[in-house]
C-alpha cells in the first residue's frame, strides 16, 4: 500500500469488497455530474472582478475557520496565523512563515474532513501528490502561488473548470449586490446568484440592529420605523434579490423557535427591538415571529426558506473582543424543533407551494424530530449534514438516521455551505462518495435494487437539489 | 444481481461474507419459531367475525399511518388517499384509483421499513414477486383482491398460517371486550388476548375524559366521583381484562413523569381532573401519579406494565381538525427518565414481583439512561425499538447502545406494535434477521461463542418475550 | 470455530479481512507498550502493604459495581452477594457460595465489557481457558484462590508483571496519603501517585460537608471558616498532593456548571454552605464557582484538571439507605457544556499553561458540544469514553463522533478509571484493539496512510496520555 498518496481514487469507499464494488459502480455514474451549489458563502467579488487570488496562505488557510480553530486549539497563537488584534487594517503578514506553521501542524488534521478536502485541492487543482508536512511546506507554497498567477487559476476559470452549474452566495438585505450586477452584465456565462439572509435586520441582538433597520428604510424607501413598513421593506428587498437570481432565503437563529403573534404584539415587540429595549426573551420572540413572517412572504414570492438554528456564536469572549467574529469559536447547542416550529407550521405547514429546508447541528434530532417532521409536513425538507457534520461520518449518520423515516425524497441532496471556493468540488465529491457507499450497503443487503440505487444516486447528487431550491 | 426481486432470501444479512455466513446459520435456527406478539393494535373484531378483508387499499394502505404520512409529505392530498374531512361517514372511495396513486409513489419508500414489510407481504402472502410501480399497480390490486376473497385469506386462517402463538390487542377500560368474548367462546384455537390501556380514563387531556370517568363508574358500579372509587374501578376492570387473557397494561403518556403524592393531594388533583379545571402541570402530575398507582396495582394483580412515553400526538393542527387522530402526525420528543421515574421507583423499584417495560422514541436514552436503569433495577426491562425505530437501523442502534450496559436479558425480545395485521410476520422476520446479524458480528469479532449466540438468538426471538409478558 | 475459547487473540478486530489485517499489524506495534494509568480508584494500601488478596469473590466480584448491578437487575438479592444491611461490620460471607451464584449467572454478561475484561483476567492472569459457568464455578474459585496465595500474585508483583509505568489513585484532601508515603519510602520501584479529588470539601451536598471543611482547617492550619482561608487550605493541600506525585485534580459534579462570581458573593455562598443553609441552586452555584477556583489554582501549580460531570449518584433510595454508596445505582443524566463551561472559559480558557480534561456520560455531546469545544479552546482536551462507555462500542462511538471535529490530538489516550486492579491490563488492551481497529478503517478507506496510523496508534496508546497528564 502506497502510504503517501494523498488523494486515492477509492478513498471513502467502504473496504468490504462486496460493497466497494457496488459503490464504485454507482460513483462512476455521478462523479462527473455538474455541481449545483445552492447555499454557500463565497465572495461574489471574486467572480465580478476575476482577480488572481493572493497566495496559498491567504487563499487556503487564513479564511478557513475549520483550520484556524484546530491550530488555535493546540496553542498556536492567533498572531502567528496572521491575525491582528482589534484592527481591520491589513496585517503585515509573512505568508510563507504562516504557511510553514500550518504545514508543520498538518498532522493535527488526520482523520478530519479538512484534510480530505485540502488533499483533494492539492492533488486535483495544484497537482501536488506528496503529503504536506514541514519538509514539503516550501514546495507547496511556491507551487501553489505559481499556479495562482496563471490565468486559468482566476476565479471564473476555476468556476468553469469545476463544472459548476450554479453557485449561490449569501447577502444581507443591506448589500447593494453590485458584484452580482457586474457578473450578470458581464459576458461570462457562469451562473452566480444571491440568497436573502436578513439576520442583520431581523435579529435584535445583531451588532448595529437599530442602525441596520434605519438603513433598510433608506435603501427601500419604506418607513421602517413602523412594523408594516418594515415588512414592506422585506417584501421589496426580496423582490430585488430575486431579480439578482435569488431563489432562497437563509436564517441563522440561535434556536428554531417560531411564533405567530397578533398584529399589536408584533408592533410592540418591533418597537422595543428598534429602540434596543428587548429583553433576551423578547429578542428571541421577535426572531421567532420573523420566521413565520418570512414563511408567509415565501408563500407569495416563492423563495425557498432555509433555517440554520442552534449555533452559539463567538463563544470565546477573549478571541471575539480581540480578533472579531468568525474565528472558529462558534459552538453547537442542543436544539428543539417539535414545539419550536409548531406556531409556524400551524400557520403555513400544509401549504403545498411552500418549501422550508431545515438544518441542524444537533444530530440527536435526525431520528427523533427532523425525519418524523419532514416525513409528514409537505413543506418541510431536510438539508444535508451541516458544518462540523459535513464530513464522511456525519453523512453516514445523517443517512442512517433519517432515511428509514423520511426517505430520500424529503432530503435535498448536498450543499457545501463554504467560503472556501477551491474546496467546493472536493466537498461535493465527498458527498457523492458517501452517498454511493450508503446506497451500496443497501444494495448489498438486498434492501434495494441496483437500478433503484442508481436512480437515487442521481437524485442525491444532482436532481433533488435543483428541485428543492427551484433552480 | 437480479435487481427486481423484492424479497431476497438474504435480505438484511450483513454483506461481509464472514458475518453473513454466521448470520445465516443463526437465522435458520429461529426463522420458523412461533410468533409471540404481546403488544399491538390489531382489531379483535377481525378474529371474532372472521370476515374477508375489503380490498388491497383498505387493508394495506389507508389504515397505515407510516404510508399516509410519507405520501402526504410529498404533497399528495389526504383526499386522494380516501380521507374525508370532518366525517366518520364512509367515504365513497375509489380504491383502485387510490391504489394507483400509492403504486406510482412507491419509490418514496425506498430504504424504509415500510417497503421491507410490504415487499414481504406482497411476496410471501400474495405471491407477487415483481416490484410494485405504476405499471404493475393494477396487477397487484387485482391479484391481492382476488386472494382476499378466498377462505384461506380470512383473518383466522392467516393467523394460523402466520404461526402466531399469541396475539395481544389493546383496549380501553371502557371497552366491553365483546369481540374477545366471542373469540374465547368460539371453537377456533387462536389465542388472542387483550391488554389494559387506561389512557382515556387516566389522562385529563384525553377527549371526553370526565364523561369517560363517569362511564367508567357505570360499567364497574364503583363511585368514580371519588378517588378511592376511581382506583377501585381500575382494580375491578383490570381483573375483568385478566379474565379476557390480559397479562399487561399499557400507558401512552407525553412524558415518563411519575409521582407519589399523599392521599389528600391525589384526591384534590382527581377532583380538578374530573371537573376539567386541571392546569397543564396538574394534568401532567395526575398522569404521573397514575403511573405509580398502576405499578402498585401490578404488584397485586401481576399485570406487566408497559410505558410508552414521548410522543407529541396530532402535531399537525389542520390535519387533526380536518381528518382526526392518527393520521401520521405524531412526532417524537426529547424524553427524560432518570428524574421522571424516580418517584415510582422509590416506591416499587425493588419489588421482585414487578415488571415494567420501558419504551422510548428518544434514542439518546438507550446508552445514557435506559440501559443503566434496566441494568440495575430488578423491575425494569427495555422494550424493543419502538415505532419509527422499529426498523433495521433502529434495531442495530438499540442493540449496539444497550447491550454493553443492560445485557440481552434485561431486554424483552420483539413486539410489533402494529395495527397492520398482515405485516406481523414481516416485522418479526426483520427483527430476527437483525438480531442474528448483530449476534453474528459479536461472534465474528470473538466477543461471543457460536453456542452462546445461538442460545441468545432463541431468547430474543421467542423466550424472553414470553417470560417478560408472563405468557 | 472453537466456541469456548474465552480470550481469542483476534478478539475485537473487525471481521472484514481487509481491515482485520491492518488492525492486527497496528496492534502488534502497541500491544506491549507500558501501561500509563493516570486516573483510577485502586487502593494505595494494596501497594503499600503488599498483602495477598483475599479470594476470588472478594477480589473480582464484590467490589465491582458493574457486576453487582447486573446481578441485582435480575432479582438476585444484595444479601446473596455478601452485602449486609446498615452495617460496616465485615459480613460473614460464604465466598464460595457467592461465587457460585455469580458463575451461574455469568451468561448475563454476554456482550458486555465486564465479560471481556474478566475473560482476559481469567485467561491471562489465572490461566483459565474454558468458560466460566455453573459447572466450572468451583474449578475457577479454587484455582484463582490457589494463585492468590502465591507471592507472584501479590499487588506489587502484579503491578510489575502488568508493565504499569505509572498508576494514579484518587484521594480526598482529608486523606493523610500515608500509603503513598509508605510506597515512596519503600525500596519498590513501582510508581503509584495520588490525585486531588476535593469533592468532600467542595460539594455542600456531600455527606458531612461542614465537618469535612472544619477538618480541612485542622489538617492545613488554615482558617477554613473564611473563604480566603478555605482557598488557602486548597492551595496548601494541592502542594502536599503534588509532593506525593499528583499531577492532576479530579471533580465529580452533577453538572458541568461553572461560575465566576465576585468576592462578596463567594463569601456569602461559602458561609451558607458551611452552615448547611444552601438551597439546591446555591449548592450548585458553589460547586460551579469552585471549578473556576480550581482552574485558577491549576494555572499556578500546574495540576491538570479533570471534570467528570453528569452522574445521578445513588439513584436507588432503598439500596442506598440499606447498603450505602456505590452499589451500582449511579445513573447518567443529560449534560450541557456550552453554556455551563462559559464562565470558567471566559476566565481562563485561553491560557496556554492550563489543561482541563472533559469527560461525559452523555454521548450526544461528543459531536455536538465536546469536540467543537476541544477543537477550539487551547486548554480543553477530551477524556476517553467514561464508565459505561468504556466499552468497545462506546470507544467506536467516541472516535467516530469526535475525530472529525477535534482530531486525535485533542484527546488524551486511554484511562481505565477503575478500582478493579486486575482488570487494568484488560481495559488498556481493549482500548488498544479498538483504536487500532478504528485507525485500520481509516487506512482501508484511504483516509489515512499506514505510517500515519502507526504513529497515531502510538500516540493513543502511550504518548498523548503522558503529555496530557504531565507524567
Amino acid at each position: 500500500m502506497t502510504t503517501d498518496q494523498i488523494n486515492h481514487p477509492e478513498r471513502l469507499f467502504p473496504s468490504n469488497p462486496v460493497i466497494r464494488g457496488i459503490t464504485s459502480e454507482l460513483y462512476q455514474t455521478v462523479r462527473n455530474l455538474p455541481i449545483v451549489s445552492p447555499h454557500g458563502h463565497t465572495d461574489p467579488a471574486w467572480f465580478a472582478l476575476d482577480e488572481p487570488f493572493t497566495d496559498a496562505f491567504e487563499l487556503l488557510v487564513k479564511p478557513d475557520h475549520y483550520l484556524v480553530r484546530m491550530l488555535y486549539s493546540q496553542a498556536i497563537p492567533m498572531e502567528s496565523l496572521g491575525f491582528t488584534a482589534n484592527s481591520d487594517a491589513p496585517a503585515n503578514i509573512d505568508s510563507r512563515k504562516c504557511w510553514r506553521i500550518f504545514a508543520q501542524h498538518y498532522h493535527l488534521f488526520a482523520g478530519t474532513p479538512s484534510q480530505l478536502w485540502l488533499n483533494y485541492v492539492f492533488s486535483e487543482v495544484f497537482n501536488l501528490q506528496k503529503r504536506l508536512n514541514e519538509s514539503s511546506a516550501d514546495l507547496y507554497f511556491d507551487q501553489i502561488n505559481e499556479h495562482l498567477r496563471r490565468p486559468e487559476f482566476r476565479p471564473r476559470a476555476l468556476f468553469d473548470r469545476f463544472n459548476i452549474e450554479v453557485l449561490a452566495t449569501t447577502e444581507s438585505p443591506l448589500d447593494t449586490l453590485k458584484h452580482h450586477e457586474t457578473i450578470r452584465r458581464s459576458s461570462w456565462q457562469g451562473k452566480v446568484i444571491t440568497a436573502y439572509r436578513p439576520d442583520p435586520v431581523v435579529d435584535p441582538d445583531f451588532e448595529g440592529f437599530a442602525a441596520n433597520v434605519e438603513k433598510f428604510g433608506h435603501i427601500t424607501g419604506e418607513d421602517t420605523a413602523s412594523y408594516s413598513g418594515y415588512l414592506a421593506a422585506h417584501r421589496q428587498r426580496r423582490e430585488f434579490f430575486k431579480s439578482m437570481g435569488a431563489t432562497s432565503t437563509d436564517h441563522g437563529h440561535p434556536t428554531a423557535m417560531t411564533a405567530d403573534l397578533d398584529k399589536a404584539a408584533c408592533e410592540a415587540l418591533f418597537n422595543k427591538a428598534i429602540h434596543g429595549t428587548c429583553s433576551v426573551n423578547e429578542a428571541e420572540l421577535f426572531r421567532a415571529q420573523m420566521l413565520t413572517e418570512m414563511a408567509r412572504m415565501s408563500l407569495d414570492d416563492g423563495l425557498v426558506m432555509q433555517i440554520h438554528p442552534g449555533s452559539h456564536r463567538n463563544h470565546n469572549h477573549r478571541v471575539f473582543t480581540k480578533f472579531g467574529r468568525d474565528k472558529g469559536a462558534d459552538i453547537p447547542q442542543s436544539t428543539e424543533y417539535v414545539k419550536a416550529l409548531k406556531p409556524m407550521l400551524d400557520c403555513v405547514g400544509n401549504e403545498p407551494g411552500l418549501s422550508i429546508i431545515l438544518f441542524t447541528l444537533d444530530e440527536t434530532n435526525y431520528s427523533r424530530e427532523l425525519a418524523p417532521l419532514a416525513g409528514h409536513y409537505p413543506c418541510l425538507r431536510l438539508g444535508p449534514p451541516w458544518w462540523f457534520h459535513d464530513s464522511p461520518e456525519g453523512m453516514w449518520r445523517f443517512r442512517r438516521q433519517t432515511t428509514e423515516t423520511a426517505g430520500f425524497y424529503n432530503t435535498v441532496g448536498f450543499n457545501d455551505d463554504t467560503r472556501a471556493f477551491l474546496s467546493i468540488p472536493a466537498r461535493h465529491d465527498v458527498a457523492r462518495r458517501v452517498d454511493c457507499g450508503f446506497l451500496a450497503t443497501l444494495v448489498a443487503e438486498h434492501r434495494m435494487g441496483m437500478d433503484e440505487a442508481a436512480n437515487i444516486a442521481q437524485q442525491l447528487a444532482y436532481k433533488l437539489v435543483k428541485k428543492a431550491y427551484r433552480l
